[in-house]
């Protein structure tokens, strides 16, 4: 009978509970507002649950979903209309389940970090779409932590959300200020390594077994002087063609797998 | 009196002209049909004339390129307003110019490789925008070639065009099938190492220093048997987190740059 009642079924856009989801989904005030965001998809979900993120309410259209969909036991789940699941998603293509889940702000104290640490570091890097794509990566090369500073888009933003594939639920995601992080970085002995072009070596002259940080700034204008001076050492990919510039979830999958590599850690 | 004549206005989105680039920028028929097709963007344009391709027309938004634009002398160019270019531009953000260009296909015969080539092959890969992104890769990895075995896109598809940067003129591109692309790595003696998680070892245990070929399939599906059993070497890049797959152009990039790493090659 509880089943029962929690499946209830939602027909009309003009509900209630298809607005805050919208309003959720559009506006990163209202994501602020309520400490609340919306994952789409099932391998997003997974991960997000996997994450230990508190779910509030699901969303399943049957219609899309096709087979059942598995999802925590706890919540609420909703049936909807494939008129109003198009409503409420933000992109096509997310296999008919969407969740409301409770945001989980970490701070660099909540960081519980290995041995020798590695980290990713972003500065001022606007594109969601390339924050996620840079998650993903940072989860494939078992990164400890990443850290936005002064960050430009808050971390539950659907298209990073979905360009991560969930690695947001999955790599610990720390926004901060630029001070705050090095501050934390020289504290825990964890060395500073700043992509950049000029006074730069290429990134395999760089011994990277020990605690370490790559940072990066945005492709147009780099990272800030106060990095610049906090770095143990600056590296470069080295450009070898006629273009100026990798993309930066590229460059940090480069330079993350060359740790990687130097230390020697696979699953063979 | 001649750069007078060439420089003739297009306020009318009904003109012919526009309706033929909207034509080229949607249609891959009409672009193989043709032999034609359109750059966006100064950037992807300058890449465009370092290659020494064609360029037939230009069509410049002086409303939205402000400062004059700097292209090929020898060829017309058509001044547009905002409504024409808004109606010609595949999406938005390029700046205001745009051309049309003849398409110059390479064949595998077509090809100069150097001492001991690098390059990166990709069977099936069906996103324009995942395509654009390997050859920016491979660009600033100094690859000989790409090639797209059993392409499922066109070459001069806008997305592709864009999410290169320009790179699909700066890196040698040729498509074909597998079969004729296995033919000429073998009989120019280039190891194949194909990326796959089954049955392989960690990329960085295997020498690159000699002619190398990386190839890749999709995400979803991997490489088809035939690669698996042309293979010198099968490859994979340890996945350390929670996620089983990275993007396939984040992936070419690691490859590529280990290989760019072994042999020592920098600017430095």
């Amino acid at each position: 009978m509880d089943e029962r009642i929690e499946r209830q079924k939602i027909t009309s856009v003009q509900n209630p509970r298809v607005k805050m989801v919208v309003a959720l989904q559009q506006k990163s005030a209202e994501r602020r507002r309520t400490g609340l965001f919306v994952v789409e998809g099932r391998r997003e979900l997974a991960h997000c649950l996997e994450g230990g993120l508190e779910v509030k309410e699901v969303y399943v259209c049957p219609e899309i979903a096709g087979e059942e969909v598995c999802v925590a036991e706890t919540c609420p789940v909703w049936e909807v209309s494939r008129g109003v699941y198009e409503k409420m998603a933000y992109r096509g293509g997310t296999e008919g389940v969407m969740a409301v889940v409770k945001a989980r702000p970490l701070g660099l104290e909540d960081l519980t970090l290995g041995d020798r640490p590695l980290m990713v570091v972003v500065e001022r890097v606007e594109k969601p779409g390339n924050l996620g794509a840079i998650l993903r990566s940072a989860d494939a090369a078992g990164v400890d932590a990443m850290v936005i500073c002064d960050p430009l888009t808050d971390l539950y933003n659907p298209n990073l959300i979905r360009s991560s594939i969930g690695a947001v639920f999955t790599v610990p995601c720390v926004m901060c200020s630029s001070e705050e992080c090095i501050r934390f970085l020289k504290a825990h002995d964890i060395q500073i390594l700043t992509a950049q072009l000029q006074d730069s070596r290429p990134y395999y002259d760089t011994d990277m077994r020990r605690g370490t940080a790559m940072v990066m700034g945005t492709e147009a204008t780099g990272l800030t002087e106060v990095w610049r001076e906090a770095a143990d050492a600056h590296i470069r990919i080295p450009m070898l063609g006629r273009l100026d510039s990798l993309n930066v979830s590229v460059s940090a999958a480069v330079l993350l797998f060359e740790a990687v590599r130097q230390r020697g850690l696979h699953n063979s």
